[in-house]
C-alpha cells in the first residue's frame, strides 16, 4: 500500500515532511533562467525549461534528507503544455532519485471522467496495445465534493497501482471555514462529515501502520481542528499544508500525529523553494539554502512532536 | 461579460447547448487512429494527434449550429502532457472557429495557488515580459469548496479577460446527493449555500442579461433541484451535465431556464461525440453523425423550453 511505503521512507529519513515544488519564476535564481531563455527563448518551452532545472537542483538537495515531494499542478499549467510536461520530468526525476511523489491536483469529477483522471495522474493508459503511465505520481490529491462515486474509480488504481490519494477535508486557506464549518443539521461539521467519509472510503485499502491509503487534507493553520480529527480519523494519514508561509507553526502541527509519532506529513512549498531569497544568499546557492531550510523543518517538527508525545517519532517502525 | 457574449451566441444559434468534447480513443474512427499512429506511432503523442483530429471534425461540423463545446481536461491528461497539447490545440480551434470554449477542468485550491489555475486556464502569463495565454478559454469550471478565497482570483482574471466561471453546485452523478444534499444546521442544504455563495460572487460580474459571470453546474438528472435552484439563482446561468447517456432528457433540463427562456447551457459529450456508434453509420461520416445528434437535442430542447415556459426561447435578445 502506497502510504506504507511513505511512511517506510518518513522512518528512514526520520523526517515527516514534504517538500512543495510550486515554482513560480520569481522563485528561479536568475543564472537559471538567463540559460534557459537563451537555449528555448523568452518563451513557455523556456519558461518550463527554468522550472524543471530549479526543481531538478532542489530535488538533488533535499532527495536524501525528505522523504517526498509535493509538486502543485497549478504552476506547471500556468505554463502551457510545455509547463506540463514539466510536471511530467520532474515527477520522473524525484522517482528516479527515490522520492515519493504527491501530485497536487485536487481532482474532482463524476465516475467515468474521474476514473480518466485517476489513470492520468496514478495510472497507466493502454494506446493500441501498449501501455503508458501519463503522469505516474505515487499519490494525488483530490476533492470529495462529488462524493463516492467521485472516488472510487481512483481506489481501484491505487490498489492495482500502489497508489494513494488525499482528500481535501479541512483546507489551510482563510476561507476554508466558510463552507467546511457550516454545521451539519445532525450536529456535524461538512469537514467532519467529509473526514467520515475518508475513513469509510479508505476501508478499501487497509495499510500495515493502520493508516489506509485515502489520506486526508488538513491545514497546518487549524491546530484545533488537526487535533479533532487525528483522534476521528484514526485510520486516515494527513498531509498537512500551511507551514512556514501560511503561519503554520512546528507546535500547530504536531497534533496531527498519533501516540506512535506517525500520521502525517508535514509540507512546505515557498519556505523551501525561496529559502535563497529569505537568506539573502547568493543565489546559486539556492539549492543549499533550501537543504538548510528543510533540516531546520525537519528539526523543528521532530522536537514539537517529541513534545507532544514523549517519544522520539517512528523509533519502533 | 463573458456570458453576455455566450448568451448572444445561444441567441445566435437558438441553441442553448454545448457540446461535450471528451475524446477517448474508444470513441475516434480507425481511420484516423490509423493516420495518426502511422505518423507519430501507438504513442502518446499518436493518441493526442488522433483526439485533436477528432475534435476538428467535430468543431467544423457543430460550429454553425451550436454555440460552444466544452473539453474535459481528464480525458486530455489521460494521455499525457501531449495530450494537455491536445486540449490547447482544441481551444484554439474552436475559437478560430467562433465558438465559446469552457474548459472543464474543476479546479480549486487556496488563493495564491488559485491564481495561477485562473491564469493557466483564463488568463496570461507573462515570461520576461512576453505574454503568453497558457490555455486561454472564455470559461472554466472549479469547486467552491475552499471557500471565497478559492474564488477571488478568478473573478479578477474573469474581469481582466472577459472570461467566466461554473462553480459545482449539484453535480449529475448518482451519489452527488452523499455530501450536497445533507441538510444544514439552519435548515439549507449543502448544494443551496453553495449556490448562495455563487450569488453572491457573482456581483463583482453583472451581466447586461441579468446573469453574473459566475455560474454554476447544475445536472440535468435532478429535474427538482433544477427548478428550485432557478428561483433561488436568479442571476447565476447554469451549466447542465447530464443529458443523453448520463440520463437527462429534455423535460428534465427544462426547469434550468428563466420565463424568457434564458439561463441555461445544456452539455451533450458522448451522445455527440459517439452518435455514429449509436446509429451505426460509416465511420467517415462521424462528424455528420454528430451534427445530425447536435440538431435532434437542439430541437428536442427547444420544445422543452416552448412548452414550459410558452414562447420562442431568445425571440426577444
Amino acid at each position: 500500500m502506497a502510504f506504507d511505503r511513505l511512511i517506510t521512507k518518513i522512518a528512514q529519513t526520520q523526517n515527516p515532511t514534504v517538500a512543495g515544488l510550486d515554482p513560480k519564476l520569481a522563485f528561479i535564481p536568475s543564472y537559471i533562467k538567463e540559460e534557459c531563455f537563451a537555449k528555448y527563448g523568452k518563451t513557455l518551452e523556456g519558461a518550463a525549461a527554468a522550472l524543471l532545472e530549479f526543481n531538478k537542483g532542489l530535488i538533488d538537495a533535499l532527495c536524501d534528507i525528505v522523504p517526498a515531494v509535493k509538486p502543485q499542478a497549478a504552476y506547471y499549467e500556468m505554463y502551457g503544455w510545455q509547463g506540463v510536461k514539466a510536471l511530467h520530468d520532474t515527477i520522473a526525476y524525484a522517482q528516479e532519485k527515490g522520492m515519493f511523489v504527491i501530485t497536487d491536483g485536487k481532482r474532482n469529477d463524476i465516475g467515468a471522467t474521474m476514473e480518466a483522471y485517476a489513470t492520468a495522474h496514478l495510472g497507466e493508459v493502454e494506446v493500441e496495445g501498449e501501455t503508458f503511465a501519463p503522469f505516474g505520481a505515487d499519490a494525488l490529491t483530490v476533492n470529495g465534493y462529488l462524493g463516492t462515486d467521485g472516488i472510487k474509480p481512483l481506489l481501484k488504481v491505487c490498489n492495482e497501482k500502489d497508489a494513494g490519494i488525499f482528500v481535501l477535508v479541512k483546507t489551510s486557506n482563510p476561507s476554508s471555514g466558510e463552507l467546511q464549518d457550516r454545521e451539519l443539521a445532525d450536529g456535524d461539521t461538512i469537514y467532519r462529515a467529509m473526514g467520515k467519509m475518508c475513513e469509510s472510503w479508505g476501508e478499501e485499502l487497509p495499510g500495515k501502520y493502520g493508516y489506509s491509503g485515502v489520506g486526508a487534507v488538513v491545514g497546518a493553520t487549524y491546530p484545533a481542528q488537526l487535533e479533532e480529527l487525528r483522534a476521528a480519523m484514526p485510520h486516515t494519514f494527513f498531509l498537512v499544508p500551511g507551514y512556514g508561509a501560511q503561519g503554520g507553526a512546528a507546535d500547530d502541527v504536531a497534533p496531527a500525529f498519533d501516540k506512535r509519532g506517525l500520521g502525517a506529513i508535514v509540507n512546505s512549498s515557498r519556505g523551501i523553494m525561496c529559502a535563497w531569497q529569505k537568506e539573502g544568499c547568493d543565489e546559486h546557492e539556492y539549492a543549499a539554502a533550501a537543504r538548510r531550510e528543510a533540516i531546520r523543518m525537519r528539526d523543528a517538527i521532530r522536537e514539537a512532536i517529541v513534545g507532544r508525545v514523549g517519544r522520539i517519532m517512528l523509533e519502533n517502525v
